[in-house]
């Protein structure tokens, strides 16, 4: 997706080896109208997939979910970080190895809000080692819902997560692929 | 609002006495539907106050805030939770006395996204005891930008804060104010 490589060319800082800083339009500031040509190109690529619900996990992956369903005209579904005493105890759930904050690794999903009826399209703003990815992943197959895939907005090829998660069978549509970042440089995929 | 208030009493449930559950359709799945008649009626009512920037913080806000924003054309900034180095240290922040979930009491903006130049509009899911809306608010005085108001999709107004914030000078416009919620039976203002 040209426009989104080139406002990470543009824009994406680098303050340390492996990390990408996008939080002047993707996940501290919110870039909406970017976001709007994002949920298109999500559509584009899921649109004949019969996607019911769209899966993320708070907090970045919320806005991104809610603009992109607008185009498939379908709910949101937001799995949470920590124990929160509203959804319940009634939720399919999974402990990550490590988020970048909080100390709350474990996310849930209601499982009122999931079910073996569903079709599932997950999306987030990240993929780099995958633990995200990997327990949405597994909350949707402990509902029963069919997981039709993931859209990622950024993915870091550098990192394992996106080449461990395709040879156990996930479709990952990646709108910017990075294959290095290495002296500031970012090198995309293709 | 009253589609808003009509979803309310078909679905919201009170699993004890003065929590209101609307995490069907506002803050785990999301109605996106429902947040776009949500946003269209946020920006009737600030649509001639020049807001540039929408403020919320993560997570339930987020949603609410992209949508809306597509109607003022602006963009979204979120306030983080806890601690997370890549906003960096050169924030604005205040500490919550009590949020529903994790130890991260602490939200911040970095400075790099609010400035004397802005008009922000703050928008959240709920007003009760108005923590989350007095540090947003407290966030933006310590930025220098004018505060235009705060829009909440639900108030419960037989809790404190919107009396007090509005009594301190803020402009909060709520869509769904409950004036109470006793023995099961939700109870509009209007």
């Amino acid at each position: 997706m040209k426009l989104l490589k080139s406002r990470i060319l543009q824009e994406a800082e680098i303050p340390e080896p492996g990390v990408l800083k996008v939080d002047m339009f993707l996940n501290h500031q919110i870039d909406v109208s970017l976001l709007n040509e994002i949920g298109k190109e999500f559509y584009r690529r899921f649109a004949n997939d019969n996607v019911n619900k769209i899966l993320t996990v708070e907090a970045s992956g919320i806005g991104i979910a809610c603009i992109a369903a607008q185009y498939f005209g379908v709910p949101v579904v937001f799995a949470k970080k920590g124990i929160n005493r509203n959804v319940g105890n009634d939720v399919y759930s999974g402990k990550a190895v490590s988020f970048t904050k909080c100390d709350c690794p474990v996310i849930g999903v209601s499982k009122r809000y999931l079910s073996e009826e569903d079709r599932v399209l997950i999306l987030d703003d990240f993929l780099a080692h995958g633990s995200a990815l990997m327990l949405l992943s597994d909350i949707v197959r402990q509902s029963g819902a069919e997981l039709v895939g993931a859209g990622i907005v950024i993915e870091k090829a550098f990192q394992p997560g996106g080449k461990k998660l395709r040879e156990a069978g996930l479709r990952i549509e990646s709108l910017a692929v990075i294959k290095s970042m290495d002296n500031g440089l970012i090198v995309f995929d293709e």
